[in-house]
């Protein structure tokens, strides 16, 4: 080792990390250091969720800062955000982290510091976890949620003329892409805005629950690969089909990075990073649902209708909608591609207003 | 693609995956395709436990059998077990796997199949998961369960004069590696055995539930690392010591291939693989314990006493126990090992009768 600042994951071996590192930081969570972390005590009946999700390198790490903060918080919010859409309330988090042991120590805290931050912002908590050694760094978590009886959402339950809400204000991670790439520019403060909301992108949980248990939602999807995916995905479930609007409503520094980078909001807002969540309205509560969210300062549009023809249409000529979806195993899979690729595949070359793309990523309705 | 017996996952992409293997095989499962997975609805109140674990590649498949299967049954084995230390009832796994888009269909479908398989056995299913695809295999699981109220078993709670019991039959794993590696031969049914006993490791989940809700275990650990590690681990927990006897009970052929390797049966019995219970008891209970197993078929051996006086120690003489761990993050850690050197650190070379091996993986009391 080369000084304490430089203490690696391999100085310590793993009773060094548990003392020096777990210990320090998760010691008086209960049941700590047991072979199953403890959750939580439920005391009335409830129905219980899980989700599990890998976290792949936070784009605003590709795009210059390092800090292994930002992909704790994406690790958490990722899952946080599947029970948002389960309308759940989260119970804890589990935690799995396959590192190098050339990790330094301090590179790990940042890691487990966002972890922590953000599951303190939505009032939960790292209930226990595991650690092991590998060649690349793997990230990958479970959040366990509970919902109250009968109240709990998936992604069938939808009716045609059901109306879809996107809850959440999306754009803000690309936005950050395309200013860190030169493509816009903004006032200094708008600019840091634009960056502290694509580093700490919020789970939807307190939408989902207040949805959920009033009972107004009846179906929803976080968009966690593309509002285009999320979209044909829950009307896949349904066998259904959905017009959706063009007209998106960004927030004002979105709207100017769109608009300087030769974007519509409508190609900025069908991105993902910002975990929106879409949720299936009942057409006569759409104003209930507004009034409701607006109540909690929660942003939220209406971006469509479900429909029978089983189509994904949008604008106001219902044509085909041309989206883009990342999608896992295929030859543009996030996970393996290239920064430069990723921004001209997922925004277009910027000269083009309409979000298009080409290779497997990319899919017509 | 080379033919339908050779489709990889990359042929399928996510959307393939999700429609040709995981829909006809979990789509039956309530909320099978929502972002959360549906675990259990809960009725009355419960303490609720998770534990997450990576599944090292498999020593059988080490030793010469490449089937997936193995990997996906000792994934369930390893989570499962940590709910069986709590004393917990399963009430589901989620599952996240990354793999190469170079794996056959046929190989997934085998690794699914163990991990089913498993969760079968021990009355518990998979309730959702992830893929993603990456340069490496790693299989990932959590585990969920639940205790009764006020009888969820941790690693404190043992008083000086409690016993230690051992639940299962240690040593099958690391006999079979003797068989495999020629050190020992056995008769083709024996062998046989052995081999699936060491393919199909066991998690205590009905003992530790047992011992848990009747209250005779007042802590308990799994021997995921090695019967030293875990009896260390459960001392300093207590601030205790130990006094281990060196008279293990092998069952009929792992006694033999101590035999014929030279080895003691307190040497095979300190290793891991067979993912055997450790638990507390009372001295006065301790009869009670063994009838109360015995009764479920269920094996049992009391191993030793916990001492005050902090060291850990075995045989009738109380010589310092030299015991063997694998520890992650070490120059030895198991996740990087060769087959031959493991064979050597963890067993000796088959001449010296006393467990001990060199490096960082191993520790004296």
């Amino acid at each position: 080792m080369s000084g304490t600042t430089e203490l690696t994951l391999g100085d310590l071996g793993e009773r060094g990390i548990q003392e020096k590192v777990f210990q320090p930081r998760y010691g008086l969570t209960e049941g700590f250091g047991d072979d199953s972390a403890f959750l939580a005590e439920v005391k009335s009946p409830a129905e219980l969720v899980a989700t599990t999700d890998s976290c792949p390198t936070p784009l605003v790490n590709l795009l210059g800062e390092p800090d292994l903060y930002h992909a704790g918080w994406l690790l958490a919010t990722i899952n946080l955000s599947d029970l948002a859409a389960a309308g759940a309330e989260p119970l804890g988090l589990v935690v799995n982290y396959t590192l190098p042991k050339a990790t330094t120590v301090r590179e790990f805290e940042r890691l487990l510091e966002g972890v922590d931050a953000c599951c303190r912002a939505h009032g939960t908590k790292v209930a226990g976890g595991d650690i092991r050694d590998g060649a690349a760094m793997q990230l990958t978590a479970t959040a366990i949620g509970r919902c109250a009886p009968g109240s709990r959402l998936g992604r069938s339950g939808a009716l045609a003329g059901d109306r879809l809400l996107l809850v959440g204000s999306p754009g803000y991670l690309w936005a950050a892409a395309l200013l860190a790439t030169g493509q816009a520019t903004l006032p200094e403060r708008d600019r840091d805005e634009v960056w502290h909301r694509a580093c700490r992108p919020t789970a939807q949980l307190k939408a989902g629950r207040r949805l959920a248990t009033t009972g107004l939602a009846h179906a929803a999807m976080d968009v966690s690969d593309g509002l285009f995916a999320t979209v044909r995905t829950l009307c896949e479930a349904n066998g259904l089909g959905a017009a959706i609007t063009e007209d998106f409503e960004l927030d004002a520094p979105v709207a100017s990075v769109a608009e300087q980078s030769g974007l519509t909001p409508f190609a900025l807002a069908q991105t993902w990073g910002d975990w929106g969540l879409v949720v299936v309205i009942r057409p006569g509560d759409v104003d209930q649902v507004k009034k409701t969210l607006r109540e909690e300062g929660i942003a939220a549009q209406e971006i469509g209708e479900l429909t029978t023809d089983g189509q994904l249409t949008s604008g106001p000529e219902n044509e085909p909608w041309q989206g883009i979806a990342q999608e896992r195993f295929s030859a543009t899979s996030w996970h393996g591609g290239e920064l430069s690729t990723l921004i001209t595949e997922v925004l277009g070359d910027g000269r083009n207003p309409r979000v298009h793309g080409t290779g497997n990523a990319v899919y017509g309705s």
